[in-house]
């Protein structure tokens, strides 16, 4: 009887185990878009009175068709005007974009330290391991800024190492015993605690001096995210170099993707892209790292990227995207232990992902993965792209980049229901590249609004 | 009592769960040799009268000791003369490599377009993302490819995008809802449906117009691989290039295998390679390819590859390989929940695995395994290597490249039961380099035949 | 009733399955500091009273958060003066540091041969797949080796190819069948047998001739690890070359960590380091490798590495190491599928770990990881660094090289406690870099010795 106990308990926690599989496949398939993040899938790590800091759920956690996303993270910081965000250190490499505001960001190496005046569009890299600051440089607006995290210790885990003792996080200093400090600092601890490191609340009374209440004030302010003076920030703001305008990058300043050439532009959109071919920052990650501005009332034409996969996040503005994927793509996952994993290559059912977008949404489009985006109101998209170098973005209309027109005529004539000339003659309907207008005037004129009334039954509304 | 009832049903779960684990286990018992993939263990992706579509099993799914060959898939293309596989993109990299047949392989980008003649031997590697298609321009012969894929998204899984509407694979563009198409071709839909996009079944009668009996020809036709005419095919030739004749390939440009100078050769055989250390195409996807080819009655001496794993496919004629691995290779993997998985790198005996070759059977040599191959027919094979930069191939027998030949003297002498003259004088006997007779007369007038029928008992026989 | 027996049987699979999954749970909380490997979890994989070969524990096997070091094997070869380890390869690159003694190492290609000189501090690669042998050249002194692994065929496995029979390891070449063997050798397979290999004992009487006692004693000896003669050792050390004493290191030559001069050096220690950056022969690898003597009663300053990851061998003599983590860090492997796996994020308590150090242990730096070592006798560390490119050794106390040193005054005055010029003036107290005192005389002086018996509770004493 004695072995019946633990066998029962044994069999509980395999059931426990079993029905959390059950669970989490479950949820999985209550929302059926894969590939919208809307904004309350971020988590906040860190929040008080001057900015936090939000991290975005794991990509490979959400659907198994991002499994290749398993070691990148998002992040968002926010700061309000005046404040600066701790010295800390993490096991991730970061590309660090401004998105709106003013920043001061300082990187400190062993014998040197270098400053960075950073606006609207500066991208620059962190390397991992290096201690650095932050510090919103505006009197008035406030600051924000994404990252796109690589860890380097674990997969799609990374962990911060503040300097500062604060409610939020213990000092890394306070990890080591009190005679190491010693040793190591050539002082007695007493000093060292005093100076470096923030007494805890079970500290006796009678240490606590003259300086008490002052460090009380302080203690409040160190909280990851403090205010500071506008002295300070002058200070801070006198060695900072600003971003280069050129369009190679150094090694290590920052660069400004709006600053660029635009790769795509017309009066519907501008499209701004740093890629790893030329930028040495993002070479070794393999990154790139565009940003979209499309009009009111305009789309991004339809069109994929060979071989990148791009993480993209709204700015400001609302719109919707389309994206074309598999019918089974989301379905995959329930198969995974089933032997003939092959069937699923088979049936090649295409399917359309919608989702509309509002600011702070993130989307993922796959390689190879068909797309356009509209805007119902001006849009912002700020893009990271994995598996960057060699990437070419192949647009499916438009007169420009438009890979359909490269068809060679005998191609055009079986390919299509349509003959050659007749695919000719409407790929040439649409004079506009890369962009173009959402309701076409001469459309508009021929036919009235009725048909914009007709909607696809089948098509997966993601985020409504 | 309302809890037992999801318990039960959870448990079932487990159960099912649990004895697919033990099934699939017990399978692979069954056959003990996973070096060998028998031609059967492709599975048809697609087949119409034109031609076919086949996929081999994944590597890892086979067996644990091909966990480092998850990304890797091949695929067989086969189709009839005045035949094109019409336009598609996938997202994966392919290497390409015609083995019979003759072919115009077009690559569409943004703004250019590349056209190949193709012939036996001629290999390209295809990036991901990259529309293109690819037609049999030979009057009477079938065109054979074979192409390993390396998928940019998922570990092991890729997709094909089709262009074109078919019973078979629908168009991505039907992907796009009605309004987008509209503003993305500036066009009305009724018209981009007739031209670009196949019309379904359920569509109303008094839609359908003189084109109709067209189109539904075209339908039946427009099936992934399509009849074009003679003339169609003449006007694709126009513009193509044929393969390079220099050995240091073009970064697009194919490359022949069989025009290079092949690497080992005698009368006995030939093999040739490409390996990425001069082949740009290959370099970035770290991939050697070869080409050996066998006289019937010889064989390809015992040799090892350094540290490319390869897979290789057979072309024509018959065979049999021996690879000799550990004899716990196949075993490992009933093992993996056990602790002491150190235990398993203790024991060091020597397994043989030998399989009959056949064309379209496939086998695999991990980096580090001792291998022969003897032709009991003229035999041809093709091989893909993994991990292929600095690969070096050291043979165990033969005149030149004979590692064994390299070792100082005194330490034959120690390493080996005979003194370092008898290993020496031995090692002098096989005057060949690379291949020999699989039969070779000296032994046969010295001891007759009897000795062949010998069989160890205890070797795998794998595909028998 | 058919079905009920099988059922019970997968029900107690399940059980010992999951079973399975507790123990090994609870056999990790019970060691807590997971950075510690101390020498008993080094495996024997081979022993005679030549010497013997023995492997650490797999790292990922040991905590998840080591998952990325999944490929990193660390192995430890001994062996007596005039002793030879046979000819073999494996399927694995490695990186082979002597610790003591003197060795000559000999690397076979298929058409030349390269002998080493190898002594103390020498480092090499010996890249997969390299038929290669080992001799202990000193007349005295015992040869100890410290290798990391890379394998290539399988993450964290490897296997050895003996060209030798001996009782613990089979000659590969016994694994091919008889008349391959002939075939390849041109020669009967008596001869092949009589030379090359070993005779198995069920042979049969008759066969054994005259030479049958010299073989039975070279089989005793043909062990693995085999005596050799000093005239043998002498043959052996005729064409050998010896490290190359310039800093620039070449494609395959050796290079001396010792002969090196040290980044970091003052009377309490010396630290040498090879970076990829410099070597050929690590660059592929992404590995470094460093070497550090504190003196007793010192200690390395405080510092972490900004991305590599460093495994850590202690060659000689006592000390014990802090190091920095998260509290959550060992407890995460406990919660992997909870669904909120962002959670462990949040809380960010420090967490001490700390173990006493002998020779034989090994500890695990993660990047970005502080870390302290202090010695108690003279203290020899070798260090095999991951993802090393660009790494770079942030220092927090000391002179030189001390990144806290470089934060502004105004963020030193908000980041902690006491003032910018507190922060400074304490800084300043510690005029060593790198190394310093462990027991510091000023602090002796004002004190007295009663401090240091406070021990901190909630520290972990993972070795002890």
């Amino acid at each position: 009887m004695a072995i019946k106990a633990p066998c029962s308990l044994l069999m509980l926690l395999g059931i426990v185990f079993l029905a959390s599989i059950c669970v989490s496949s479950r949820s999985d398939q209550d929302q059926e878009n894969p590939f919208i993040f809307n904004s309350n899938r971020f988590q906040t790590l860190f929040e008080n009175e001057n900015g936090h800091i939000r991290l975005l759920q794991r990509f490979d956690k959400r659907s198994k068709i991002f499994e290749n996303l398993q070691n990148y993270r998002l992040l968002e910081y926010h700061s309000k005007p005046h404040t600066l965000f701790l010295p800390q250190h993490n096991d991730a490499d970061f590309i660090l974009v401004v998105v709106s505001g003013k920043a001061i960001l300082t990187v400190l190496n062993p014998n040197n330290r270098n400053s960075f005046n950073l606006e609207r569009g500066d991208t620059i890299k962190l390397p991992a391991g290096t201690l650095g600051y932050l510090a919103n440089r505006d009197d008035n607006k406030d600051l924000r800024v994404l990252d796109l995290a690589i860890p380097v210790n674990r997969p799609g885990q990374f962990q911060s190492f503040s300097l500062s003792e604060s409610e939020n996080q213990q000092s890394f200093l306070s990890g080591f015993s009190k005679n190491i400090l010693e040793a190591a600092f050539n002082s007695n601890y007493e000093e060292i605690e005093r100076v470096l490191i923030e007494e805890n609340e079970q500290e006796p009374q009678h240490r606590r001096g003259l300086r008490k209440d002052e460090r009380r004030q302080q203690s409040q302010e160190a909280n990851v995210i403090v205010k500071v003076s506008r002295e300070q920030i002058e200070e801070l703001s006198k060695n900072a170099k600003s971003s280069s305008r050129r369009s190679e990058s150094s090694e290590s300043e920052p660069i400004n993707l709006r600053n660029q050439k635009p790769i795509y532009s017309n009066k519907f959109g501008n499209f701004f892209e740093i890629t790893p071919e030329k930028n040495p920052q993002l070479k070794d990650l393999d990154i790139l790292v565009n940003y979209a501005e499309i009009r009111e009332g305009s789309l991004l034409l339809p069109h994929f990227n060979s071989r990148a996969t791009v993480i993209v996040a709204v700015e400001e503005g609302k719109g919707e995207f389309e994206l074309v994927g598999q019918r089974n793509e989301n379905q995959q996952e329930q198969r995974e232990y089933e032997e003939d994993e092959q069937q699923q290559e088979r049936s090649q059912q295409v399917q359309r992902y919608r989702a509309r977008l509002s600011p702070g949404d993130v989307y993922v489009i796959p390689a190879g993965h068909p797309i356009v985006v509209t805007a119902s109101s001006d849009l912002s998209l700020l893009g990271f792209g994995i598996n960057a170098e060699n990437n070419q973005r192949n647009f499916l209309a438009g007169e420009e980049d438009n890979v359909i027109s490269q068809i060679e005529r005998p191609v055009k004539e079986v390919a299509f229901p349509g003959s050659a000339q007749d695919v000719e003659s409407l790929l040439k309907n649409q004079r506009q590249s890369y962009f173009a207008n959402a309701q076409p005037q001469q459309r508009e004129r021929e036919e009235g609004r009725s048909q914009r009334q007709r909607e696809p039954i089948s098509s997966i509304l993601g985020a409504f």
